[in-house]
């Protein structure tokens, strides 16, 4: 071996190395600002990342200059309900020409149409639909989103919409974490919701566990579907199948769902408008993010804020998501979501885009590997064309996105 | 002459045929639908529309299959501050971080910043930004927008703007209208109101106007900019110089400055949370279009609604525009501000796209040749990827736009 090649051996070796950009990692859920950044990649990780004048002697594949603006996090859209038949564009429309909601629902509206739709569509279908969505979802910068059932009800239709997620995700440069929420609502075949949830407990569950198809298990707590008590028997089945949960609680009324969640040391628990303090403390002791959903609260015109002080003051990761679905939250921006959470709930764009990203991340059960531009992460990164970060929280719309760049690999 | 060729000569004659997908013709402010159309163009003019199947033997260069979809008149955005140096973003973030507009102002930020930063930039430098920002609206619809000055606030400054929006529609496929809103704040060289609206009556407007730089002039009339009385004087000038006017009245008190306005038969009053049922009249009568302007509302928060009960009963034509500018709506989607004239003013989907199409070019006065399908008028159109046109109002945010048509030729 000769002198040259040991120094070779010495080098730092990268597949990519991606430059001519400031970054915000979002470590620990700050801005945490590298001015004239490097990010070295190998095998879809970040290897190093730094001042790019700091970084030491390499051999690379390619390098990639960014040409200005800013980079962070690839955003993590954590709670969707993306795949659905049908839209209820023409139910919005109807509203606002005056028909009430409960003329709505005897015409078979609301979301019996959507669970009717989807059972009705192909998965080839559900595919195109929700491949449109997301595609929008993807163009404003999401490298990560949750996807949930939940307009199925069946056994089979249930697993129709997990497996279209994960056809979703070999389809398109993203990464889809897949949500069995066959606890959203009653379908018609039952009178009584709780042999309903027996049989999710008896006959859904075990089958999206056996087969692989959820990363999680969810439920909508509220009087409209299901109560703590029926919910938390769901629970006891997910976490007997090994599955990690989140919830839909609190939104319109409080019933416990968040603290039942939280004691079942969920994920999130999701929307939160009606959450008091002891449901903050019990968050923050279990560890349990609070995803707020902006363009729900937006959508349906609601006057009850989330606790924001609470959450801050107990320390509970907030995150932000779409929420993506066709009756209450037809949202294709998740940075519109930041905006929102900013000019509704408060919050600072700094603040927003650790919700959009690192806590989005800890929501889904993936802060280890996603969420935040550290050595060991994923290289999930988008280049922004902005001055700076809070850039992303102030414009109401707009195409800000340069390069998204997904697992190490440029998607412009 | 053969047979044959006195037989060609009666053929219709285009230069592109679009079919293959349904139109919202949006003649007379409705939906007026044609299902399966096609629609003929001439020199960037449609010489027919109607179904496809009516459509008589004709000779053309190129058809165009849209593939699917709704068409509707390109989108028009009727108010814009889209010229100006620098952003605000800084401040957004500053102001969520709880510090207040007072210290901001003391700082120099405001609309003060963004004259700073305006008279700074070049022209070339104002072009390049503005731009941007110009693409992403035209990228979600917009066919033809209006460009106001504002932020130079001397005459060479307000020439610089208005220039520059001159220099983007040269560059870009889109109509711009140029309007000179010099009596849009208090530049620092001017202690005195009444000086400055001398100033701008005896140098600026003459001066705009010999140069052909505007199509209009517009004031902003309320108690932190000019009074009723101060915008009279300059809409006289205006008018002895044969510029129509527009007005921001209304938006955060009550002057009288819409009735005014109304009394110089203004193209348009703008924002109008304020007015009331003589403001409204007046409105009526002198053909007014109200202007609505939810990014603003929506941004600063606002409580009070614009009349819209006044609005419909009096039959005043309602545009919806973005407002775009850095303070109060840094909006870059005229579909999010028709979702918001929807959700938070209560305004139908079909009316909220008049107000962006056959309205908002009523509100800048070319609605003889713009805002709907129709023989005669300018082929400005788009292909939208929807099942319905309610969806453009519906989704929040996404990208919908398959094809955008302007004079008659595609930009995919
Ligand atoms: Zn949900
Ligand atoms: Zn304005």
């Amino acid at each position: 071996m000769t002198a040259s090649m040991a120094s070779n051996d010495e080098r730092l070796k990268f597949d990519s190395v991606w430059r001519g950009a400031h970054v915000a990692t979002m470590k620990d859920g700050r801005y945490s600002t590298i001015e004239n950044a490097a990010i070295g990649v190998v095998g879809g990780r970040i290897t190093w990342i730094g001042e790019a004048q700091n970084l030491p002697d390499f051999e690379v594949l390619k390098v990639h200059d960014l040409g200005g603006g800013w980079v962070t996090p690839g955003l993590i859209d954590c709670h969707t309900h993306l795949v659905f038949g049908g839209n209820r564009a023409g139910e919005f429309e109807q509203r606002l020409n005056g028909v009430s909601y409960k003329e709505i629902a005897q015409q078979g509206g609301g979301i019996a149409s959507s669970v009717n739709a989807t059972r009705a569509a192909s998965e080839a279908e559900l595919v195109a639909s929700a491949a449109r969505r997301l595609q929008s979802l993807m163009a404003d910068g999401v490298t990560t989103i949750e996807v949930k059932s939940g307009y199925g009800l069946s056994l089979d239709s249930e697993l129709k919409m997990l497996r279209v997620a994960s056809v979703l995700e070999n389809k398109y440069p993203v990464t889809i974490k897949r949500t069995c929420l066959a606890a959203h609502a009653m379908p018609p075949e039952f009178d009584d919701k709780d042999a309903y949830i027996d049989y999710l407990c008896e006959t859904v569950l075990p089958k999206v566990a056996a087969l692989g198809l959820a990363d999680a298990v969810d439920a909508f707590c509220e009087g409209i579907a299901f109560s703590t008590e029926q919910v938390e028997r769901y629970f006891q089945k997910a976490r007997e199948l090994g599955l990690p949960i989140k919830i839909h609680a609190e939104q319109l009324s409080a019933l416990g769902g968040t603290r039942m969640a939280a004691s079942y040391q969920a994920l999130s628990a999701d929307h939160l408008e009606f959450i008091d303090e002891a449901d903050v403390k019990a968050m923050a002791e279990s560890g349990t993010v609070a995803v707020l959903l902006p363009g729900a609260f937006y959508t349906l015109k609601e006057s009850q804020l989330p606790p924001m002080d609470l959450l801050r003051q107990y320390g509970v990761d907030i995150a932000i998501a779409t929420d993506a679905n066709p009756g209450t939250s037809p949202a294709l921006s998740l940075r519109l979501m930041m905006n929102m959470a900013c000019t509704l709930f408060g919050m600072t764009p700094e603040a927003a885009l650790a919700g959009a990203t690192i806590h989005g991340a800890k929501a889904l059960g993936i802060s280890d590997s996603h969420g935040s531009l550290e050595v060991g992460k994923v290289a999930d990164f988008v280049c922004w064309d902005v001055e700076s970060p809070g850039e992303l929280c102030y414009w109401l719309g707009g195409q800000l996105v340069k390069q998204r760049i997904q697992h190490g690999v440029s998607h412009e």
